[in-house]
């Protein structure tokens, strides 16, 4: 056990702690708030840009997920009585600059613009799963539980648009094989 | 079944749409190159920056797979009769550059610099997934059958590393919060 000297001791040290933690919190949900408002943006120009329908309608699916998960960012601002700001998120900026280049130096209506759409689409869905996963288990260790609940409902959907992407890359080059063995 | 003039006209499409593809996973190919020698110089940094024992040997770790992973990628360039080339990853810049200031931020030998550490660690991994993942199905359809082996390898390695990260990330943060209720 602990003396009360050191007891003390171990209560600053985590207050600190939990202050700087929190801290990280709050960037990293400033950041991804950033990001899908910027995301938001850029996915009407992508679904534009899409070869197949199948690939226009899975875009737009996800622009309005994106808008409900804008909203459920400033639920978990408000839940800790905190304004929702946006803080310039570096990796998407990066993430969306590609996006635009594949799309610009793809041919309009080819197989390889959906395939090249796809692929920076996954890379900005992998970098929401692993940012809404590491705010999930900060709030957690924070005791935020609205903000987990909340952060877990976006997270799932994350998942579940990436794994609908790789379906439709799997299925789209897949045919593009088939009509070349025909 | 196709006429002959139409067959004819699939075979020039497909031709196109192959060589357009090609030209996607080459882009993707030095994308990528780009991004592994760029995070092998700045995982360094990060190991020397982290907290923890086991996330600095995590980070090391990681440091001689890279190593490896950049050589595949010269062998997959050579699988080809490519020159290896890399070109600037945009996102990859972006990931190392909020990783350096995650580390600025926080203070040295803090549980909240290794879960910044960590969190940043965890959107690399996440964005080497998406692209090796794109790089292996894009080998697939073209025939690429070395390159997918080499790219499978690699893709495993990653999965496994950011399993790894949340294993610590978990940890570290419930060692943090077991101190608190002392």
């Amino acid at each position: 056990m602990a003396t009360t000297k050191t007891a003390k001791k171990v209560e600053q040290t985590t207050d600190v702690q939990e202050s700087a933690l929190n801290e990280l919190f709050l960037d990293e949900l400033k950041d991804i708030y950033w990001a899908e408002k910027h995301l938001v943006k850029a996915l009407p120009k992508m679904a534009k840009a899409a070869t197949s329908d199948e690939l226009r309608a899975a875009v737009q699916k996800h622009i309005s997920e994106t808008e409900n998960q804008i909203t459920r960012l400033e639920q978990v601002f408000s839940s800790i009585d905190e304004k929702a700001v946006a803080v310039k998120c570096e990796a998407m900026a990066g993430l969306l600059k590609e996006a635009e280049e594949i799309v610009s130096e793809t041919e309009k209506g080819s197989v390889t613009r959906d395939a090249g759409i796809i692929s920076a689409a996954q890379k900005v869905e992998h970098y929401e799963i692993a940012s809404y996963g590491t705010l999930r288990t900060l709030a957690g260790v924070l005791g935020y539980n609205e903000a987990v609940d909340l952060l877990e409902a976006t997270l799932a959907e994350e998942k579940q648009c990436d794994e609908d992407l790789t379906i439709l890359a799997v299925n789209g080059i897949n045919k593009m094989a088939s009509t070349e063995a025909e």
